[in-house]
């Protein structure tokens, strides 16, 4: 075994059904453009020496700062016509973790997130206490028209229209393909990080807690298995634990990074009809990125150096 | 194997360091006889051939109502003198459930979990979206004088005046014997049920949200292993995502629900110098109240029929 660990990361932006048809090249350009400047922010972390946290909360910054991705900047409305954002951030090395719930006026979630876990004793803040540490602590806020975009209030109208809850990325008209966004590393040091930042779902009820801002189901780190970030129905991952349920079949039943997440994602999640999917590493540099959905924005360095963006199988 | 299973029901009313010395026999009499009633009240449903939901719920309510435990009526005090209640529900036959998360006003929040569970389709709804659901579904509202208790305003002094964040039961002046509640069933029909309720930790932050709220962590149910229900130090039972670890040691280690319980508790929680317990029942009617801390209000009903309360090692 060597001294040092190879850094790895992996970012996604999303599950859902993506329709290749449907996104001109100028779109897919500008999704592969911006999921690589957010895999090499991330990347550069890593070369630099920093902690696989740090890199991880780059990489998603850069995703959270953009229209395209549903998180941050692009977070998609809730029924009543607000933006109310979930994140999660978590320490391999110490089980750590940070979250935020249905905060508003945030720029940057995850950033909040690992303030929470840094600097507080608590876990989990929710609404306005978790704003009122983002004043105390100078996090950069930003009112409402900052989340407002075109596209977004049309995803919202129609979805109003139909009456229905939608993924950001679940398509009403099969051309809505945005997504929660996440990200996963390995550092030199051998220490893994997870994270998840998202606007939830279109049309959700006010005060609807996801699956990214819930330690265990859409985010989870363990320098023992692995670090995982989910996307997809949240509900699911909260329901089956999935983060947990990932590193608990790599403990106890000793299977590999790639095996566990076959099961859940490829096995179990596709039976029951329901899609998404996770990006995870393990402390041996290894990469898994399954989904279950037409497609799935992600990408990933891996132990060689090789840098990868995907978005359909 | 019998077509129906043998009812059984185990109810916490929290963990920590309760000093029997420091407890007087009137105090120690209506402790045990509210436990009690509590237990019979959850124990009747099943009788009745009512669901284990039916039971965890009922049992609950009970503990909510009574000024005597850190959830509902007695709820304790965050550090901007509001009480914000966390809430959650497990259905073990389907992996269903509800929580509520910091809410406000609302007499039971395990009964709007359980509607949270029954009539959303989301998981886990926080704060203002919670209460506007309690408000249309006609769930019972109570004012801020409700949960205003002299004890409660106390501890709350005291711990401000030390700048402690503190546990419902865990002591500034080691006369603190309150705690978060729960409930675990089995009913006839073999189906298992776990729920939780708390006001969280004296002095906490606003906004934060316990394992009471996480599904995984302070309560999970499943058919296939156990129902869990826990109480103790909350940040803890997030970071090891206790529920569904005991849930994961019982199905991919193929351990028993009391050697699982045993490790969780008797051996990594106390090995790591935190405190707390749980209360398990499987589908085999085994029962379990394992805890690391000077004493757990607790009680059951076994498969023989035989009700105890204790509060004790």
């Amino acid at each position: 075994m060597s001294p040092v660990s190879t850094s790895v990361i992996a970012i996604h932006g999303g599950a859902g059904t993506i329709l290749k048809e449907k996104m001109t090249a100028e779109q897919e350009r500008e999704y592969r453009e911006t999921l690589m400047a957010a895999l090499m922010t991330g990347y550069e972390q890593l070369q630099a020496g920093k902690s696989s946290l740090d890199a991880v909360e780059k990489a998603i910054i850069i995703m959270e700062n953009t229209p395209l991705f549903n998180a941050g900047k692009g977070a998609v409305f809730a029924n009543n016509g607000e933006h109310e954002l979930d994140a999660a951030i978590m320490d391999g090395s110490t089980l750590e973790s940070g979250a935020v719930a249905i905060v508003q006026g945030i720029k940057n979630p995850i950033s909040l997130a690992r303030i929470v876990m840094e600097q507080t004793k608590h876990i989990i803040l929710g609404s306005k206490g978790a704003e009122q540490l983002a004043i105390e602590k100078g996090i950069e806020l930003v009112g409402k028209d900052y989340f407002f975009t075109e596209f977004r209030w049309q995803q919202f109208q129609e979805a109003k229209k139909k009456g229905e809850i939608i993924l950001d990325h679940d398509s009403v008209s099969d051309d809505n393909k945005y997504g929660t966004v996440g990200a996963v590393a390995l550092d030199r040091k051998g220490n893994l990080a997870a994270g998840a930042s998202t606007g939830g779902m279109t049309n959700k009820m006010p005060g609807r807690i996801g699956d990214s801002a819930v330690i265990g189901a859409g985010v989870y780190a363990n320098n023992a298995t692995c670090a995982v970030s989910t996307t997809g129905h949240g509900e699911y991952f909260i329901k089956h634990v999935i983060g947990h349920e990932l590193s608990a079949l790599m403990e106890y039943r000793e299977l590999s990074l790639i095996e566990a997440a076959r099961i859940v994602i490829t096995e179990k999640m596709t039976a029951l009809g329901e899609y998404g999917g996770l990006i995870a590493v393990d402390r041996n540099s290894n990469i898994t990125m399954p989904f279950c959905s037409k497609g799935m924005y992600r990408g990933c360095v891996d132990k060689n150096g090789q840098s990868t963006v995907e978005i359909w199988k």
